[in-house]
């Protein structure tokens, strides 16, 4: 029996929403814009697919627990920090996010800067407070932060992006570009919730090859939307990448063959998963959801 | 019998500098220009104040060890970090760092702001080194990085020091963000040291009060040497606060009274060490140094 989207990631992204708003609630001596760019970068009703993944892996191995909620929040943290550096004028110049303006936009292009400084902290900060009850877990889970967040994941992918625009990658190229970018953060988010649930090394291997499987093809997805979805529904400027001449799946494929690698890609992640039994369900249904999402 | 600070500064200095080098040791897949932009920031000759500090901390409580090392290279590479977004046009616009051109001159913004984003995570990278021997030290150590470096630390005093141009804080306030802006960074890097070396909490206190001290006197000193250095002894452009109009203690105090000040608060850090016997010695002459240091 398969297991539809619309039946736990609404309570997945109403869980950590609501953790979001604790763990960014500061003192009212914090009352700088510096808090308020924080807040308006993070509460913005983002699509938390990243803690999503980590709930459905602590769920497809074990039980949702406060090492899982310390993990969710701590790949949400990286992502905002990472879209409000991705977004400012030295690097995508991008002036709307979700439909709203972006971070330098709303305050200052310093005020976005700090902001992603102090996201960044933020991160590691809350995954610190597993250490309450096992440092060891703890350790675990920073290990996979920075493994997924650093110089050897995201960080990479987005210097390697930015050296791609205007010369023209070829497609092993374009894959390790967004094998470091989004990919490295959504295996992160995975393996997270994978451990913080107790996952043993079989399962770990196998997450990981679901999660490169299905963080490409988030990829592919989102270069398919940037040619067919609208400035409306996607919450960006419709044709952005190919505005800026950034290499996409769909202008190195075309648009069929951009679709027919997502269809490959979504298989591939139900194959990793064949070792798990019906508690994989919503990890099998996240896959069919990215490659048929509109937005 | 004092110490003198030629007996142990360049000791430390060399064994961070070559700490730092294996570091940053890239494999040869890493030859984009983030790992030169990342490697030009950080090994470029520093005074390496906060690693030293590190080290005299280790010592006056117990001995160096490669728990000290992992705290050392960690706290500097959070410094070069924040150096490096500090300068960009968006913040305090430098072209001049240490007398070389700042990240974003000799490679681009995009770059600078990676580097600068990648050496975060490469500090908490560093310290999770210290795991292998210690779990729960490697906790302790994070802890102590994330309350310096972060939103209730340095990056606040980053945030507070901007707001404050072209407004006029008074000496309270002014103190407020160097607290935050050096101060948080400079304890973080003492109590590291300390609690590397298997500090008490009675220790910890003292050298807490200690940092507070010498971290204000750093920039008491750092305000006079902008008004009475040179560009060549200082490194950056003599009177560039000034032009920026920043608020300084020169500005509040008039050069004598920062001179005052920065006596008072030598006195303080002196007093605060008054418990510890001669290991702390080379405290005490980091204390005398911060104060009388020209460059």
């Amino acid at each position: 029996m398969s297991v539809s989207v619309t039946s736990f990631i609404p309570a997945y992204k109403s869980r950590i929403d609501s953790h979001l708003e604790t763990v960014l609630t500061f003192p009212d001596s914090h009352s700088s814009s510096l808090f308020d760019a924080i807040r308006y970068s993070v509460l913005n009703g983002g699509k938390r697919i990243r803690p999503v993944l980590t709930y459905a892996a602590a769920t497809a191995v074990g039980e949702i627990n406060s090492a899982t909620d310390a993990s969710a929040a701590a790949v949400e943290l990286i992502h905002a920090y990472s879209l409000i550096h991705d977004d400012l004028p030295a690097m995508d110049d991008d002036d709307l996010r979700r439909g709203m303006p972006t971070c330098h936009i709303a305050f200052d292009e310093a005020t976005a800067i700090l902001a992603g400084d102090a996201l960044q902290t933020l991160a590691f900060e809350e995954l610190l407070t597993v250490a309450a009850h096992s440092p060891q877990l703890c350790v675990q889970l920073l290990s996979l932060l920075c493994r997924g967040a650093g110089a050897s994941g995201m960080v990479v992918g987005q210097a390697l992006d930015i050296a791609a625009v205007n010369l023209s990658p070829d497609l092993q190229q374009l894959e390790q570009i967004h094998c470091n970018k989004t990919g490295a953060m959504i295996n992160a988010s995975i393996l997270m919730g994978a451990v913080s649930a107790g996952a043993d090394n079989q399962q770990q291997a196998a997450l990981s090859e679901y999660g490169d499987a299905i963080g490409l093809a988030f990829q592919v997805q989102d270069d398919i939307l940037d040619v067919t979805g609208t400035t409306e529904v996607i919450g960006k400027r419709q044709g952005a990448d190919e505005a800026l001449n950034k290499p996409t799946y769909v202008t190195l494929l075309g648009l069929g063959g951009a679709r027919e690698k997502a269809a490959d890609l979504h298989q591939k992640a139900l194959a990793a998963l064949r070792t798990f039994d019906s508690r994989a369900d919503q990890l099998r249904a996240i896959a069919d959801y990215i490659v048929n999402r509109n937005s």
